[in-house]
């Protein structure tokens, strides 16, 4: 039996991690990867709080996934108590599937009717593209130039960000990000365009499309909220083509925002298929698919889904007790006030470092896009990942997004108060100030 | 809040049962499916028993998850624990990921040092694709004739099981199973002339292999678990051909063969990449791969892999509370002697059962394939679904496998004991007969 609260080691030592990092590399091998350049050590997490061995307590301010904060005790208890109780599969009757089921579609429109359950968002983002081949009768794929959708083989190969080892699939076409920053005009009807565009080049290839797939926070890409309604020529342009809209709802989802509970909503649209995942659990590996009943019905006439874990009790318990919280503890609320101040703070400090080119917001989902000069808006990569570094040296978890890894991703759990965006705020200052110096 | 533990609906009619069954149709859709004829709606469980809403106990027979037996309390206080005190990713460095590495790889042979985890067996099977193409350069794969390897875009298509209207891919090759009880002779040096010709059969479409990919039990093939060392001479024949062998372990895996922890172990062979899934953490969602270093390197070298709840500590509390409970109860012993056991019984009643055709076991893992004539064995599919349903009646938990659905899979937690075992013979030797008369 191991001790999974060691006691803390105090004053763990450069060497004790360069140790730990030898055996993580000898035992998970070489496609594992640490954030920063002197990797944090974590044993505990309460609230926006991570605690290393010697005690020393780091703001988060990056995880979405525990987005009701670190270990929230509600989450815990529903995950404890049913696991006790009972844990098995979707092909015997059990209430809490159901009960968990219509709990979330209740913050769906009314044409998303279904829900399925997987494990992880890649799984959901997977299935979400079997169904739109099998209710489209296409294959072709449309996704942003720096897309994360996931980590099976069909996804990754539809996950530009994975980087240009990563060979994309040859019925995938990639489409610029609706960049408010470099590029001015509606960029709703120039992505709608862009997306027509990759649709004809597929044509010429003899692949009718399947789908349009679009994180709708634009996440990896850069965060890109605005202006809200910028999807809705997309989706009608891949809709009259023959295929679906899916909506990757895995970072922007549940509540992050916080006008809405979904990122598609903000756009004044209804997806065809929308995948859930991260936050779902807040932690607990549940994800899911909302799909139209329409959508679903060829897929489903002809084919069988079953996920061993998937919508299991103790899931969905842990879902349950997570869309109590947000509402408990008016979360949606918090990340709209919380995300106006951190936003505002922000741009306070866009006015005395000239290192910071933009900021874009919605809720608690934050990108700061570092730029070299304002004239060119030549990405500041290098000043990115010193920020991040310079940021966890002071103890504060943040990371970078966007295809030149110059945008600072800034999304704290939903818990987080404007307390919090002050020190966060502070120590931004603070580093930006020390690189500018040098 | 929901109750997930409602109190029961004493008497609970079948009109409940049907108006449960129309609200998951509804909130579901079409793709999902129950076992039975008749439903069983579960509510608790607790080691080898599953009861419904009335109090009513059923014996498990057939869910391998729940392997240390259902709501084990050591799996549940783990996991409990360490859900209180962290749940992150691997980004951050923490020991238990590390620890339970360490643990499990120490049930393999040397030659597979490295772990990667990920949260379902599909998506370890994806991921060992992935590594078998980008390792060997070829991209097919070779799959028995009604396997499952999960539900992935791609893993579906190389799971004939999933039935006639599952397409499968084009650098895929299906070869017959070890059918010991239709086929005579040297299975094994049979299984891998058709191994040969499959690799002959993708050289004439230009395409080279890139793995053969076996459940080491052939589960859903109808399960054929002997001769011992039957898979030696394919997994020579796919690496004299630039390919690689990859051991499904989903379910033989944890010990359920009785004899070794994985199947593979029982054929003398050390395989390139080992897929694990099901019952690793006892129902919370866990799974992993683990490889060869030389094999991973190759994709290592080019590819990050980051599976957001993947190797998560409490994943990882869950993993580690199953071999604690394997060792500490001695749970390969138990699957070996109630095996044994189990396997003399089910020997007793095919000789007074004419519908009996073969007893084939290994440890818990038993198919008892039924016939319509023992001359010409031909499958007695109908009189399966019989017996699968006359024993749920009985409140007898097992299920089919194989092509025809004619073998009867008995797979019941590694807790079992000969007791369960004869309460089980009695209710099967019952339904046959009752079967037998009409």
């Amino acid at each position: 039996m191991t001790n999974p609260h060691r006691p803390a080691a105090k004053g763990e030592s450069a060497e004790a991690t360069r140790a730990m990092i030898a055996r993580r590399q000898q035992l998970l091998g070489p496609a594992y990867r640490l954030f920063y350049e002197n990797p944090v050590h974590v044993v505990r997490g309460e609230g926006v709080w991570l605690y290393d061995p010697d005690g020393n307590a780091y703001l988060d301010v990056y995880n979405n996934v525990a987005c009701v904060g670190h270990c929230h005790p509600r989450v815990v208890e529903a995950i404890a108590r049913q696991a006790s109780v009972l844990n098995t599969h979707t092909r015997y009757l059990h209430d809490l599937v159901l009960d968990y089921a219509e709990r979330l579609l209740s913050y769906f429109p009314p044409d998303l009717g279904h829900v399925m359950f997987t494990c992880t968002g890649s799984e959901a983002n997977d299935l979400a593209l079997r169904i739109a081949k099998a209710h489209s009768g296409g294959s072709g794929f449309i996704v942003t130039q720096n897309a994360y959708h996931g980590v099976t083989d069909v996804l990754a190969g539809m996950s530009p960000s994975l980087g240009a080892s990563m060979v994309l699939g040859d019925h995938v076409r990639i489409v610029p990000a609706p960049d408010t920053y470099r590029s001015g005009g509606d960029v709703g009807s120039a992505f709608a365009e862009h997306v027509e565009a990759a649709i004809g080049d597929l044509a010429r290839s003899g692949v009718r499309p399947a789908a349009l797939i679009v994180d709708t926070i634009f996440s990896s890409d850069g965060i890109f909220p605005d202006p809200t309604g910028l999807l809705k020529p997309a989706v009608e342009a891949i809709r009259r083509a023959g295929g679906l809209f899916i909506a990757d709802e895995v970072q922007p989802g549940f509540g992050r925002t916080g006008s809405h509970m979904w990122g598609f909503a903000r756009h004044g649209i209804v997806p065809d298929l929308v995948s859930l995942g991260k936050p779902m659990g807040n932690g607990h590996p549940v994800a899911g698919l909302v799909a139209r009943p329409e959508v679903l019905s060829t897929f489903g006439a002809r084919m069988r889904y079953f996920n061993t874990f998937g919508g299991n009790p103790v899931s969905c318990a842990a879902g349950m007790a997570v869309l109590d919280v947000i509402e408990g503890e008016a979360l949606l609320g918090n990340a709209r006030r919380t995300g106006e101040y951190l936003r505002t703070g922000l741009d306070e400090l866009a006015a005395r470092h000239a290192l910071i080119g933009d900021v874009r917001a919605a809720g608690l989902f934050v990108g700061v896009e570092l730029v070299r000069e304002h004239s060119t808006r030549e990405p500041a990569s290098e000043a990115a990942a010193r920020v991040v570094n310079g940021l966890r040296e002071r103890r504060i978890l943040i990371s970078t997004a966007g295809p030149n890894g110059n945008v600072l991703k800034i999304r704290p759990p939903l818990v987080f108060t404007c307390e919090n965006a002050n020190v966060f705020l502070a120590a931004l200052d603070d580093t930006l100030a020390e690189i500018e110096r040098i």
